[in-house]
This record gives structure tokens, sequence and C-alpha cells, in this order.
């Protein structure tokens, strides 16, 4: 080992070291310690505003330098309305319900004894994303809200952004009279810290990360300590014979087209062959004219103006871009089935009045939501109410579907007896 | 790869996929067609009985040839007594609530998307476990009931006698209508059939280790998929200034030496100073009259006849024997701290009849059981009133404390519209 290695793993131990006696100190901080400093921190961020611009406006620099791709800029980019839109996302979550100590089941046993399953925080949160500087403020703000202590290790690009996002949410912890240790940062763009931080097993109780599949393959292959992820948004939505029309019509567009970067947008319509003909022909005209690209299977691309033919990959693509694939089923079964082969278990829809259908689907269909008449764009911890989510869980262990506070706790069981002894 | 070795993989390989196909069917089986397997399988256990027997003489004759541990020999024998209580066993499973389709959580939101969060399986579980033939039927019997498949990998000295148990959890599987592949075993003793299951997380959504700190540590450092484990039950019991010190030794007495060998057992004793002289003259004398070896510090050491010198090592050390190392604290904060920093998060116990006591140890001890006033061995999903377990879990992640049919279960969100949008 090196010395320049042999001091940055001395500086990730450190980090860990510090999360870990800040999420003790954390894991019993009241509702009000915590809401307290999300809400100064807010403040700090407004406070901060002009450096944090400024801050950006270096990254921002950079990354034009380095030929960041436009999107990737957009998201890099920081406004006076977006520093404003992450202030009130703490405030948000100041309000939200606290997830901790809240009595997740209770019953006595014969023997008398009582039994109480409580609610307690994770620990400490490994967060490592893209050069979103946003998911800084977010990401801290619910671990902190759910009394888990944050190591949050973002895209190198939004390095400076993000540095003085964390002096906000610090200056909030201060005045509040937390350890500023409860949110933390790799402070270096040194890419193996993100291996050492995978290995830190000892430390750091759950890794989330927020990014591109090859990111999110690589933590899942090299965390020792478990993983929140999806790694895919393949959904689809499957018009029934016994659909509303005109409401199927309106939920496909707004499925496919609001917006079609994000994991919940449909990628691939599957259409009963009893309505193919009376839908199919109205939609893929509306949609041409949003500028939506069609691939079809030979049924449906016979009643779609302007259809390229589908290849058997398409079936299993992840578009996330104006592109929808499209085929006509014989049955809500074989749609079913064609959902379970290529979906990736995130968000399926179905548009029916038969409530058999709808039962049907909603029990067969393995996936984290299930939209029965309703778009899978609503796929999202704040449509569901729950606030914020740090992501979108398509694994089945402790969370499934948006992760947001609540999903960022365990548990304990609190046994009272009167000198109990086993016989 | 050798041809051994590549028919090992497809082997494998086809375990797995007919695992996955099994949980698909599994999922959707109503409780009464999975509890009938589950009475069914009891009664070809009782029909089997000879067979079973017979197996087993022959594992035991290998296992005594080999040099197996008296120990090791006792978990791995079978009586009828023990066919008969891993019948029974069955028949309690199958009077279990049903753990799928429950309504986790349901709310409206204001835009009038009615969200529920329902309970589904988790998918295909791998256990891998010592050489205990009982928890073939065990462990296949609790997945079945959540509706999970399930692939058993058992210790290779109980070999026949798992094959035997399988023969009549498969009997029960078929007369009820459920697929023979809900519940499989790995047909050979090869090694490496362990490494190969560990990298199979496109069919293996869980794995429960059962056995060794090495078992588990190999299973934590290769498995691909999460793993549900315990790696160390070291509890402590912490005798404050204010117990009621008769109910403490009793307490004391059973929770060391009701069973010294399970993970419940308590290892080390901490007692508050101003009642050490009141408690341990006389603990130690019952405690040397039951054959428990003590070592305590020196301020313990000095009550207790015939107590070694503690090494400190002795805080870091699971004994599962008839030892208990003993330490006397000058507050409950330094139990609480000590704890904290030598435990297991497994099971610790306060006694105290002081409701402040109690109260800062059940919030600030981390461990999945707290027991106020009660002694560690109640730690047991049987105890718990979940009718059986297939583990304890000291993670925070999915499941923490005793894993029964409720944790082996994981969740769906359904979500119902009448064609709604995303604005």
């Amino acid at each position: 080992m090196n010395s320049q290695s042999s001091e940055l793993t001395a500086l990730m131990h450190e980090i860990g070291q510090k999360a870990k006696a800040a999420a003790a100190r954390l894991a019993l901080a009241p509702r009000a310690q915590k809401d307290a400093a999300l809400m100064a921190a807010a403040k700090a961020l407004r406070a901060r505003e002009a450096a944090i611009l400024e801050a950006n406006a270096l990254d921002m620099a950079k990354g034009r330098e380095k030929g960041l791709s436009v999107a990737m800029l957009d998201r890099l980019e920081l406004t006076p309305e977006r520093v404003e839109a992450m202030a009130r996302g703490l405030e948000d979550v100041a309000k939200l319900d606290d997830p901790i100590g809240k009595e997740l089941a209770s019953w006595d046993r014969p023997n008398g004894l009582k039994i109480k399953r409580v609610s307690v925080p994770l620990g400490v949160i490994g967060i490592i994303y893209e050069s979103r500087p946003n998911v800084t403020a977010d990401a801290g703000s619910l671990c902190l809200k759910a009394g888990n202590a944050a190591i949050l290790r973002g895209g190198s690009d939004s390095f400076h952004s993000s540095g003085e996002i964390l002096l906000a949410l610090q200056d909030g912890l201060r005045e509040a009279g937390l350890p500023e240790a409860s949110i933390q940062r790799v402070p270096t763009t040194d890419r193996a810290a993100v291996g050492l931080m995978l290995r830190m097993d000892e430390a750091i109780d759950v890794v989330v990360p927020r990014g591109g599949r090859g990111l999110i393959e690589r933590i899942r292959e090299e965390a020792r300590m478990p993983v929140f992820s999806h790694l895919d948004g393949l959904c689809h939505t499957y018009v029934d014979a016994a659909a509303d029309l005109e409401q199927a019509q309106a939920v496909v567009l707004n499925a496919k087209m609001r917006r079609t970067g994000i994991c919940g947008a449909t990628e691939t319509l599957l259409v009963h062959q009893d309505v193919a003909g009376a839908l199919l022909p109205g939609l893929s005209a509306a949609l041409n004219e949003r500028g939506c690209e069609l691939r079809a299977d030979e049924r449906a691309g016979a009643l779609m103006a302007g259809a390229a033919a589908a290849k058997a990959e398409d079936w299993d693509t992840e578009y996330l871009d104006a592109i929808l694939s499209v085929k006509v089923v014989d049955s809500a079964q074989e749609a079913i089935d064609h959902i379970n082969r290529h979906g990736s278990h995130h968000t399926e829809a179905v548009l029916s009045q038969d409530d058999a259908v709808l039962t049907q689907f909603a029990n067969e269909v393995d996936a984290g939501i299930i939209m029965l008449n309703a778009s899978t764009q609503f796929a999202d911890g704040g449509e569901f109410g729950m606030g914020a989510e740090i992501g979108i869980s398509t694994g089945k262990m402790h969370a499934r579907g948006p992760v947001g506070t609540e999903q960022l706790t365990s548990y304990k069981y609190v046994v009272t007896g009167a000198g109990h002894t086993r016989p």
C-alpha cells in the first residue's frame, strides 16, 4: 500500500468511526431536535445561496470543459430557485412524522411477558450518487429525520456544490446541538474511496446507490453490507379488453410521455387483441404527434402508423426516452406472463373495468408497485404521501417500492417481565 | 472447468429454475392448500419413520467412524420421539396465521388514489445448515407457510437422514397439489455446491445460514444475495442498584444455566456496585454448585468464591458453555456502554425496579431484543408466540430478532385509481 492509499484508508476509517458515534447520539435525539436541525439547515442554505451558486458555477465551468452532456449539466446546475427548492425540501422533511420510537406491534404472552416491537434507526447509511448536488440535501435530510448518520459520496463533477450544501446542513446540526458528523461526505474525488466505503461493513449498515446501471452493479458486487437499489424501471402498461378506451389513451400518453427519463415511465404497452383495433390507431397518432417513436410487434404495427418493427431486445430495454414498444396479447394472462418475464419488478399498470382482471393482475404480477387504472408515473414517494424518497427499491428485502423515512428504520423488541425465568 | 464441476453447475442451475417456477405457484397458493401440504407431510413423516431411522442409523455410524463429537452426534441422532416432534412441528406451522396477503397499511391520497401495502412471499430462500436433520423439516415448513420455495443444503453428515425427511415433505406437497420443487435440497455433499448457491442471485432471493461463525462469515463474504444471519449471541444481564435481589439471583441462574449452548444464554453478568456485596456471594455459591465456572473482574472477584480473574478477551467471548464473566459497574450508564461495546446486538437484559433505568436501558442498548426483568433465555421465536423460527437475526435490515413466517415475507403496493394521470 502506498502512502496515499494508506492516508485515504485512515481518512475513511475516521469518517466511519465518527459516523458511528454520531448515529448513537442521533438514535436518542428527540423529534424536536432533529426537526430544529432541519429547519436551521434550510435557513443556512438560503443564507449561503451566494457561496453555493459560486461553487456551482465552478463545477459547471469544469463540466462544460470536460464536455458533460446537456442532460448532465442540467442535473448539475443550481439556480436561486433550485436552492430555494432544496431549502423547502428540508422544511418538508421536518414536517413529516417521526418514524422513530413507534410501537409497531405489541402483544402479551400467556406467561405474562409483554412484547413490544419498536422502530429504531438503521444506524449509518452510505449514499453513493451521481453529480446531482440536490441529493446532498435530500438524502442527508431523510437520513437525519430517521435518526441515521449519513456518509455521502456524490459525483466528482458536483464536488464544490455539494461541499457548500453540506456546510449548510452542518450549520443546522450544530445549531440544534447535534453532532456535525451526523452528515459527512467523503472529502475527496479519489475513486478508491468508493471501494473502501463498500468494505466498511463494521461502520456502514446499508448503502444506497443512486445512479446508472454500471454504478449500481459495481456496488452490488463489491458491497459487504446490504444495498438498497433499483437496477431498472422497465415498466409496462396493459390495456385490457374491458378497459375504458378514452381513459386508457389518456393514461398511456401520461405514463409514457409526462416525463420519459424517470424510472416510473412506461416503456412497453401491452394491448388486448379485442380492443387493439379501437385503441391503437388513435393512440399512435397522439403519440406520433408528441414525438414518440413506436416499435411494434406485427399485430400492433398493422394498426399503428409510422411504427417500426420491434426486435426481441425491445421487450427488455428501458429506453428512458420518447420510445414505446407495443405488443398485442391474446389475454390478461399473456400480459401478466410477459411482464413477469421482461419486467424489472418496479411498477406495472393495468387498465380495466373488470374487477376479476384487476385482482388477477394485482396478485400475479411480481412488482413493488401495481397500478390499477392509474399512470405508472405515480411511482414516487412524494405521490405516495411519504414526503420524499431516497430511491425506489426493486429488491424484496427490507424495503420495496419508494424508500422514505419509514424504510430507513429497523426495530427492536422490548420484552417486559416480572422476574420471569424460562422453564 | 472440468466435466464434474460443469455438471454440478448445470444441476444447481436446474434447481434454481425449478425453485423459481415453484415460488411463482406458491405465491398464489391459498392458505388451505399450504396447510394441507404441511398436514400431509406430518403424516408422511410418521409413515416413513422406519426409513428415516434407518437412514439416520447409517449417518450415525459414519459419524462415529469419522469421530464426530458427542454434541454433534446428539444433534444428528433421530429417535421415534424426535420424528414425532418434527411431525408435530409441521402441524404447528400449519396452525399459524397465513402471513401472506395481509393488508399491512392502507391510505387514500388527496387526488383519490387508494394505496394498499400487501404482504407477499420473498420468493426463493436458500438455507445452509449443519448436520441437524430436523432443520430440514423446520426450515422447509416455515418457508412453505410463507409461500416461499426453499433450497436446502444440510450438513453432509446428515445427508441420508435429510434425504428421507425431504421425501416426506414432498409427499405432502404432492398430495396437496403443490409443486414438489417447492422444497428441494442440493442432492450432493460436494462442497462446491455451496459456492455455486451463493452466486445464484438470479434465482435465490435470500440465504439463511445456520451454523458456526466460520460458516456464517464465509457466506456473508461470498453471497451475492442478502443474508439473514446472526454471528454471535454474546448476551449480558445487568443487575441494577434498584433490582429485587432475590428475583435477580433466580433470573441470572436461569439466564446462564438453563441451557448454556443456546445463543440466548447470558455470557456476561454486570452488577451495580451498590448491590454487588449483597448479591454476588450467594449467587456465586449457587453458580458454583451448578458447575458454572466464574471469571470476574477485581471488584467482583473479591465477592465471589472460586472465581478466576477475567482477562480482556473474556468480555468479548461467547462461551456457549457453563462459564460466566462478571464485572462490577458504577452505574447503569457504564453497563449500557459496556454492552454496546462488547455485545453482539442479540439479546440484553436488565433487572431493576426503577422505571427510569428500565427505560434508559431499553432506549440506549442497541440490540434486537431487550429483556426488562426477564431471562435472556426467552430469546426464541416460540417464546415470542411466533410459532417457530428459522433463526435469530442480529442484523438490522429486514428482520431483527426471531425470524418466523412473518419475517419471511416482503410486500407490494397496490394503487387503485380511476384513470388517474400524473400532472
